[in-house]
C-alpha cells in the first residue's frame, strides 16, 4: 500500500475500493485516490518542503506511490509562474501570471499525469500500456514507457499535429495512424486490453494520471505562498488537471494549509469548435453531451465527450467559477498576441484561455486588482501547424532594402 | 559595474577592458569577463546555495548583471541529470548520465546565453537586437527580447528547422529568410548594426552568453557534489557551451569548491558533414579553418568557422580531451536509439555524441567505470524534418489485423 494513501474511491458513488492493486475505472467513471491526511500533516511540514528539490516529487507524502525506488522520472520540475504585465496590461490587469507547462519533459504538462501514471502501472506489474491520444499525451506516455521499460502502444486519428506522431515513434512506441476520430482509437485499445494484455492509460480510466495533474494546484499554493490566487484560467479537454487543481486545494485545505479559506475562481475554457462542457455548464447539467463534428488547431481541447465531465463541472460549480468558449478563428491571433507580448511560447490551448480574458475582464467577471493565473499546458513549438507563417525573403544577390527590414 | 566582475579581458591577448560598458569583441576575437573571485569565496558558500531556487540565478555571484530588478527570465531551472543505466548498457558503460537541456525556456540550451545576454544589453541601454541563426539561437533570442520589451531581428537560411523559423515569427521577432549561408545572414546582421543601430547578438561576439552557458559546468559541479565526471561529450557548433563549462571548472577550482583536482576530459562532437574543430585538432592547429560546404540535419552542428576557435581547442587540450567527427548519416539512427531507450527527446546534435560513444568506447578512450555526461543540448521535438517518419495506418472501416499491431 502506497505510505500515506487509505483507499480508491469511484467518483461517481463514493464506493470504498482497494489501493493496494491496479484499478481502472468504477461503473465506468474514473476513481479517486483518498489519503490519510491527518497522517501527511504530522509527517509533513511546509517549512520541511522548502529543502527539497524542485520537482513534483517534493509532495510525495500527497502522491500515491510506494517506493522512491518505483519513481519513473524524466526530472519533471515545478513549472516556472512568470508575471506577465504586459499581457495583463492589454486586459487592464495588475496581477496577471501564466504558469508555464511547456518546461516539464516533452514539452507539456501531460509528462506530469504520465509520470505517476507509469510509476505506479510498473511498480503493480504493467509490462505493456495503450492509449489514444489527439495531441501531447501521446509523447508523454511514449517518453515515460521508455524510460521505465514498458512497451507502449499509440492511437492517434491520422490529422494529429505532426510533432505529437513524430515524437512517440522517436520515443520507441508503437505508433498508429487512424482514418478516425479519438473515439475510434479508444475502441482499439479497448480491445487490445483483452487481446493483447495493455493497461489502458486514457485520462481518467486509471487513477494515478489525476494525482500527478493534482501537482499543479500544490505547486500553485506554494508558489503563492499558500495564499490562492482569484481566479484560474484552465483549458479544458480532458480536464484532468482542473479537476487534480480542485482536489489538490481540497487537501490543502484539510491540512490547514492554506493562508485563507477562499479558494479560486475555476474557469473552464474551450473553443467554440468543442465546447461540451461550456454547453453542460450553461444547460446547468452534471453530465456533457457529445459534441458533434469537434474541431479545433488546439488539439488538446479536441474532446468531444470526456468522462470526468461531471468531475470538471462539480469543481467550475464548487468554485464559484465559469465555462466559456472563445473564437476558433481567433486562437492564432491570441497566440502570437501572448507570445510576442511575454516570450513565453503560449500554445493554441493556452491562447483559448487568452481569448477568455478578453471576454471575463470587458464583461468584468474578473476585476483589474484580482490574481489571476493562466495555464499554458504545453510548447507552442509542438504546434507546428498552428505557428506555420509565410516569412519575408532576402535574396542574397539582390541589394538588401533597408526600409523594408525596419519595417 | 556589476558587483564581482573585476574586468572584462580580450581573449586572444588578454588585454584588460572595462566592464562598466557593452563591449562586443576585442580585435574581432571573443571578450572574457573575469571577477574578484576571493570576493565571490567571501560572499558565497556551497552550503548557501543549497537553500536557493534552482534556476541557474542561483550563481549569482558568479554571474556578470549588476542588480536582481535587471534579470530578463523565463525559468530558466537546472536542467536535469538524468542516469541512463538502458542506453549505458550499449556502450558497457555502467555510469553515464545525459543533462537534459530540453527542458529549458523554448526547449534548448541556448535560452541559458539568451537570458544573460539580453539581461545584460538591456541594462547597458539596447533597445535593438538582431542575429544570424540556423537553429535554435534564434527562439531564443526572439523570446529573451520579447520578454524584455526589445525589437528582435533574425536572419535565417531557408533552409533553417522549421520549428526555428515559426518560433521567431511567433515571439514576435522581425524574421527573414536568406537564400545563402548563415555567414550572408551575418553580414547583413553586421551591416544593420550601422544603419539601423542593432545590437549584434551573435555567438561570442560579445561577452555574455558565455557566461550564461558557463551555468551548464557549474550546475554539472553541483550535481556531481562537487567532484566532476571523468569526460563530458559536448555537441559543438560555435562551442560556447565547452568553453562556459572549462571557465566554470576554472573559476570553482580557484574557489576551492571541487573536491577534487581532476577535471574532465572535454569531447568535442562534430558530424562528418561540418568538423571544422575536430579537422584542427587533428592536424595540432589553435586556429580552424571554415569548413567547405557544410551540411548536416543537427542545425547546431552547421558552424563552418567558429569565432571562438582557438577557446575551443585550448580547452580540449589543456583537458587531454579530444574531438571526433561521426558519421552523418548515422545520426537519426542514434537519435531513436537514445529517444527509445531513455525516453529522452534526443536531438541530434546529441545523437552525434550517442555516435562518438560508439566509437570511444570501442577505441578504449572511455573506460566502463567512467563517469560520462552527454549534453542534450535540445528538443528532439524541434527538428521535424529529422524525426519525419511514415507510421503504420489503420483503416476503421476493416477489421483490425491484430498480428500486424503487435508486430
Amino acid at each position: 500500500m502506497p505510505r500515506f494513501v487509505t483507499h480508491l474511491e469511484g467518483a461517481i458513488d463514493g464506493e470504498r475500493l482497494p489501493a493496494d492493486k491496479l484499478l481502472t475505472v468504477h461503473k465506468d467513471r474514473p476513481i479517486w485516490v483518498r489519503y490519510d491526511l491527518a497522517a501527511v500533516g504530522k509527517a509533513l511540514t511546509k517549512q520541511a518542503l522548502r529543502g527539497r528539490h524542485e520537482t513534483l516529487w517534493r509532495y510525495r507524502e500527497l502522491l500515491p506511490y510506494f517506493d522512491d525506488a518505483d519513481i519513473v522520472a524524466l526530472g519533471e520540475r515545478m513549472s516556472p509562474l512568470l508575471r506577465c504585465q504586459r499581457l495583463g496590461a492589454k486586459f487592464g490587469l495588475k496581477n496577471l501570471w501564466v504558469k508555464d507547462e511547456s518546461q516539464l519533459p516533452t514539452g507539456s504538462f501531460k509528462s506530469r499525469g504520465m509520470a505517476m501514471a507509469i510509476t505506479m502501472a510498473r511498480r503493480l506489474g504493467v509490462k505493456r500500456v495503450a492509449l489514444p491520444t489527439a495531441g501531447n499525451a501521446g509523447g508523454a506516455a511514449a517518453a515515460y514507457a521508455a524510460r521505465a521499460g514498458l512497451e507502449c502502444f499509440v492511437f492517434m486519428p491520422e490529422d494529429t499535429p505532426a510533432v505529437n506522431q513524430y515524437e512517440c515513434a522517436m520515443a520507441g512506441a508503437k505508433t498508429f495512424l487512424v482514418n478516425g476520430l479519438i473515439n475510434d482509437c479508444g475502441r482499439i485499445v479497448r480491445e487490445g486490453k483483452e487481446r493483447l494484455g495493455w493497461f489502458d492509460l486514457s485520462t481518467l480510466k486509471e487513477p494515478y494520471r489525476l494525482e500527478g495533474k493534482k501537482t499543479m494546484g500544490l505547486e500553485l499554493a506554494e508558489q503563492f505562498e499558500w495564499r490562492l490566487p482569484h481566479v484560474i484560467l484552465y483549458p479544458t479537454g480532458g480536464g484532468t488537471g482542473l479537476v487534480g487543481m480542485w482536489k489538490a486545494f481540497a487537501e490543502l485545505k484539510t491540512l490547514g494549509w492554506l493562508e485563507s479559506d477562499k479558494l479560486p475562481r475555476m474557469v473552464s475554457v474551450q473553443s467554440d469548435g468543442c465546447a461540451p462542457i461550456v454547453r453542460a455548464f450553461e444547460a446547468g447539467q452534471r453530465f456533457a453531451e457529445p459534441f458533434a463534428n469537434a474541431h479545433t488547431v488546439a488539439s488538446g481541447l479536441r474532446v468531444p465527450a470526456a468522462v470526468g465531465d461531471f468531475m470538471i463541472l462539480d469543481a467550475i460549480r464548487a468554485s464559484g467559477g465559469t465555462a466559456i468558449a472563445v473564437d476558433e478563428r481567433r486562437l492564432t491571433e491570441w497566440l502570437r498576441l501572448a507570445s510576442s507580448l511575454e516570450g513565453i511560447p503560449i500554445c493554441p490551448e493556452a491562447a483559448a484561455c487568452v481569448g477568455a480574458l478578453e471576454t471575463l475582464t470587458a464583461q468584468a467577471w474578473i476585476k483589474p486588482d484580482e490574481q489571476v493565473v493562466v495555464f499554458n499546458t504545453g510548447a507552442a513549438q509542438k504546434y507546428v501547424e498552428a505557428i506555420r507563417c509565410d516569412l519575408p525573403r532576402i535574396d542574397v544577390k539582390q541589394s538588401l532594402d533597408w526600409d523594408s527590414i525596419a519595417g
